[in-house]
This record gives C-alpha cells, structure tokens and sequence, in this order.
C-alpha cells in the first residue's frame, strides 16, 4: 500500500450521533456530546457528530444516510441513561423494540423486531475492555452494560451493527451510555449525573483506543445476573 | 389425533431446574424451588425438578442429559440474582461468558462464547408477558428483564434454548431470576428478599400460564435503557 | 413487691400501632399488623393493635388516648416505607415536620417542630440491637436506621417517646419501618416488598425480645453516612 | 454602629473544613474542597480551609481550636458520602456514635454519645432550603439529607454546632455530605461520583447564600420515610 494511500485510511472520518432530548427532557447529554465533538479531529481523524431524532420510524433512515454520506470508519453512537451513575459501554444489542413511553414521533411499538429476518442480536465491534480500561486510568467511572434496553437506543445500536455488517464490514461501531447531566440531574430526586467536560474527554477516549487497538483486551468484567 | 395420543402429550412432564448455591452463599432459593415443585403435578403435567451445579463446565451436559431422559414440554430454568427485588422473567440468553468471579469448580472464562458457531442470541419462547400479567394479578412482584448477565445462569439459557431448538423445538423454554431468600438477605447489607413459598407459588403460576397460553400477549414491559 | 402486684406488672399491656393508607396506596402494612396482633398474648401481655390516621393533626390526640386508655408497658408504633427492603428499626425522631406530600386530611405543614418548646430529638427506647440480633437469627432481613423521615411517621415517633416521657417514663417505646407488602410491589417498578407474615413474625419478635431484655446489646450496627 | 465596626464583622472569616481520607480510600473530595477553598475571599469575607483528622478522638479538638483561632462567622464542615448521588445539605446531627469501621486511629466506639449531657440532637443553623434551591437554579445537583449517619461526619457536625452554641451563638454552621470524586467512583462498581470543579462551586455557592440569607426560605423537601 502506498504512503498516500495509507494516509487516505488514516484520514477516514469518525461518527459520533446523539439523541435529541426525550421523555420530557429539554436537554440530552449525547446530543450536546455530538455538536461538541462535531469538526474534532482525533488521532488524525477527522470526527462527525450528528443528532438522531429520538424516532423508531426515522433514527434509522437518518443513520443510514450518515453512513453512506461519511463512510466512517468508527461509528459511536451515543444515548442518555438518566439513573445511571457511570459510561457504560453496551455489549450487544437485541433485535426487540419494547417501548415503554411513546418517542417524540408519538409511536409505541410493543414486541416487534428492530429489522425482520436479522440476527437474534449484535455484538458491539469496539474493543469494550480496552476502552473500559482507559477511561479507567484516566479517571472516568465506566462499566460494560448488558443491556441497552429496548428502547430506541437499542434499536439504534442494533441497526447501526446491520448496517456496518451489510456495507462497511471494516468499520467497527457500537453504543455508549451517558448519565443525566447535573442540571437535568437537579429535576430527578438523588439521581446519579456526570458533567459535559467528562463525557466529552470520555468520548474522546473511547475514540482513540477504539482507533488505537486492534484485538481487545480480555479482563473479567461481567454481571453475574 | 386420537384422545390416547392428545393424553399421552398432555401428561409430558415439566422441567424445573436450580442451581447449587454459589458466591459463598450456603443457600440458593432455586434449589429449593426446584426440589419443592419435584414429583408435583401442575395441570395435569408432572413436574421434574432437578439441580444444576452451578459451574461452566457441567451445567449444560446436565441439562442436556435431563432433556433426553425426561423429554419435557415445558423447561423453565430458574436462577439466583442477588440484590434483585422482584421475580425477573428473563428475555434474551447472549452467547457470551464473561465470569466476574469463579463457579464452583474454580472455573473463570472469559470473553468466551457459550457455545461456537450458534446464533448471537436466543429469545425465550416462555409466554413472558401473560407470566408477568397472571404473576401481577396474583399480587407477586414481578419484571421483565432484559439481562440475565453473562454468568452460568446466562450460560444455562443460552444452551437451555439451544438444545430446545434443536432436539424439541415443540417444547418451551425459558429463565426466570429470583431474588435472595430472607435467611440470605440477613447476610447482605439491605438487600431484598423474597420469601420461598412466595416463589414457589410464582413459579407454579409460571407453568400454569405457559402451558395454558398460545400466542403470548403484548404490552408495553420495556427498559428505555 | 407481692407476687399479685407483680403478675400486674407483668401482664400491663403491649400497644402496636400501624396507619392508614396514605400516597395512593390502597393497602397499608402497617395497619394489616396491628389488626393481626389485636387482641393476641405475646409472653403473658395482651395485645392491642390499634390505627392511627395519617394525619399530623389527628394522629397524635388518637396515639395520647390509646396510651391513656391502655396504660402499656411497650409500644411499637409501625409504618409503611416503600422503597426500603427490610425491616427497619429507627434509632431516633426529630422534632421536624417537612412534608413532601399532602396528609390524608390535606395538611402538608412544612419546616415546623412536631411539639414546639420539646427536644430536638428523642431517642428509641427499645432495646434496638437485641431485637435486630433476634431477627437476624430468625431469618428476618432487618437494619438499624438513622432516619424516620420527617412525615407522619417520624411525627408519630417523636410524640410517642415525648408523651411516654412525659406520662409513663418507665414504659418502652419506638418505631419500626416496614417494606411495601408483595400486592403494593406489583405496583412500584421493581419496589422490593416482604409477605406479610414476615412482618407479623418479624413484630412478634421484636415485642418478645422488647419484653424479655433488660440493657441493650452493643455491637457495630451504625451507618457511616 | 460605625461603618469601621461593620467592615470588621462583614470581614469576618468562613471556616471550611475537610476530613482526611478514610475507609481505604486514598482521597477524600472534602479535604481537597477545604484546600481549593483556603485563602479565597467569597462576598468579602476571608475563607479558611482546614483538614480534620478522620477520627473519634482528635476531630473535635482540632475542630475546636479552628475556632477560637480563626472566630468565624460561617462554618461548613464537609464529609465524603461514597454512593450518594447529589450535594447533601444535612438537616440534623445526632449525639449518637455507632462506628461500622474503626476510624483513622483505629478506634471504633459503638454506642455512645458524642457529647456527655448535650442535647440529643442539634438542627443546622445554615439556611438550608435557600442553599438548595440556590444550588438547584445553578444546576448542580443538591438534596437535603435527614441523617449525617453515626460516624466522624455526625460527630463533627454535633460537636462542631454544640461549640458554635457555646463560644459563638451568632454564627451559623451546619455540614455538607459529598458524592465520591470520579477518579474514587472507578474503583466502586457503579458508584455516582461528582467533579471537583462543581463541589467547589457548590460550596462557593453554599457559602454565598449563607452569608447573604437572613431568615431561610420554606418549601417542601422532606422525605416521608
């Protein structure tokens, strides 16, 4: 491979997506991880951040035309978790929609699958111990997480691992929890928050080892239930 | 289908399995529900309990081996989460093992599939959500869950609806968690408990309601994350 | 003494209050063990279990003519506290009412004492860790806590120990904190909950070890924040 | 009053102070707030940071020679509260110690009072509610607490408001319980954490309403158990 030609691979984007607010809030922590990290270049990398709207019907269709426009070769997309305390890394995404609430379309869909005919499930492509590794030594409370719900996060998740498996088998992608930021924090009794700066140098950090790592560490770091 | 034949599929047995206590527990409340439920019959089906060991290596030759010997129209493995509140009806079996801590034979894979080459994931075929509804009328806490970790009792899932699919793929298979015993509970910092003649009765409603139901029903039951 | 003064003494009566059912509940615990301990004998004592309005202007003239009517030896006012998982014994009441909801008559006081020119706080006077060793060794999940709330409960507390202070300086008294029974569970996402027997054994024990101990014990039981 | 007395009591000093690191723990957010905090003027007034030592016997001198040295007019103790998810303003300290774990010197006193023939509780003289809500408008994440728990935190706060009764009836005190630092929170699964940064603008915040509040406000935010 000429030099040139390495630079070009070098110099592929990254993708990172967040949600429009939802469930009643006006803010959403992936959203503002997004515009911040939107014209970033990391590693060499030049990085995209887009907002997904918070819709079964249209997230998809909007993912899929990033895809296709960027031709990332790292995809994070990225949800709020309000309750929880820490990043969690997802590991694998179901082929289920099970919406508690309504989305901001107004649409409920209750046991139906994310795309027909697919997989049962998709395993996360990022290197999720070495990514849970650095925040770690960098200070950042992270956790591997066995569930992204069934929600439209999981639904994201899962079309973003169809979609990379189908047109960019390079490309590795998955999803990344973020916690309620302070100020949304002030609105839920006692729940768990994490600052914009935090998640920002979080996501950075997950960027670089995910661009950085080839094969993945290995460390215990299940649930046991 | 002769009335002699429709009997002889009616009386097929249950399967109800527990697994030896674990995590320096000297008790484990899905022994006892299993050795309770043992030699009953449940809507004119006699039910089977038995007991897994609870390590990674034996669990599933066990349980292969009680499927052949019993042949059962109805498996429904139950499993301990400690620190859970409520009877949790497991979704999804990932094919994954990530063990935080040993099993009873010092055993600790890690990063390792349950079993390679099949499906990332398998969906229970238990009836979930009339189990919920007739577990909720009958005034016994209960939840769906999205998860059921990436320990042996994922492992017991995953290879549970596995062998069903391919040795019965009539017969109906699932997991259910249960929380601590009270007796445990004294032993855990504020931790809750369930006691286990409640969970024998939830369990027992259980099986009546998957061998009673066809087509499940469906409401909303999700995690939005 | 004579052996009739003392067979008096021995067999003065033991008061359990429980409330009704306030916040939307249509069950109270509370009041479910003090109708099942009426009119029973616990080592030589009767029993009254009595109600109390979940009221803050009611329940303490109701409490004062239970007491004056009964003249008890022991009292143990219970309540209901969803959330929690076992059963908790409070260390103290505080002379503070801040109600972050309405009362069953629609009172909501807020930042006033619950007996203006009384203490700052009065503590239990039960023999607190003997009955949390003995419902330990009883199976029973149960803690010490530093904190009744600042509703009725707590209110309920501190004006009993203020008018057995007052009135019958040598009878014991305090306040026990109980889960949501299993049915009010089913209502609550994931709310633990523990059976009612659970709580009628749990109360039981605790009047029995009242009753039986002389000096507390003293082991390590506090929390650290 | 002349314009020279007033300048002299406007400057007066605010009294900060942390606590060593405890429990293991090799930092401990309160002592690195006090540091943050020593040496800084808030709304004129000359702020000293100290460090307490984490333990029984030492705290309450030291504590008390901060106060005759320094004759503030404000004084925040704060604490670290590892799991809690928010800035806890503490309502009320207890003349109660139950140590769990022993403390720095090793010592661990189990029921006993703090102070021998004190009150059985002191209230905060901080106005609470307007500190709250001053923090919630900030967006930082704030709860009032009914318990400081039955360790070093409740000893300080009970010894530090029965001194300031004592020596200093006019100035106002009370405590302030803490999250974990994001870089402690790594080495708890799934612990809450908070940034220095926004526990010393909560402080700062803290400080400031105290200084500029006469007569607290009145709003429900009591817990109801």
């Amino acid at each position: 491979m000429t030099t040139a030609n390495k630079k070009k691979i070098a110099s592929r984007p990254v993708l990172v997506t967040g949600f429009e607010p939802f469930a009643g809030e006006i803010d959403n922590p992936s959203l503002e991880i997004a515009r911040a990290l939107d014209g970033k270049r990391i590693a060499g990398h030049p990085v995209v951040g887009a907002i997904l709207p918070t819709e079964f019907r249209r997230s998809l269709t909007v993912l899929g035309a990033l895809l296709k426009r960027n031709r990332p070769q790292l995809v994070i997309a990225v949800g709020q978790a309000g309750g929880r305390s820490q990043i969690c890394l997802e590991r694998v995404a179901i082929n289920l929609i099970d919406a508690r609430i309504s989305d901001n379309a107004g649409e409920q869909p209750v046991d139906v699958p994310v795309i027909r005919d697919a997989p049962s499930a998709y395993f996360s492509t990022l290197p999720l111990k070495a990514m849970l590794q650095g925040l770690i030594a960098s200070g950042i409370p992270a956790v591997l997480s066995q569930s992204a719900g069934l929600y439209v996060c999981n639904q994201v998740m899962f079309g973003l691992l169809h979609q990379l498996q189908e047109l960019r088998p390079r490309a590795r992608g998955g999803f990344v929890h973020v916690p309620f930021l302070p100020q949304q924090a002030t609105r839920h009794y006692n729940a768990p928050s994490m600052t914009l700066a935090t998640m920002i140098q979080a996501l950075t950090l997950c960027i670089e080892t995910a661009l950085a790592t080839g094969d993945d560490l290995h460390f215990a770091a299940g649930a046991t239930h």
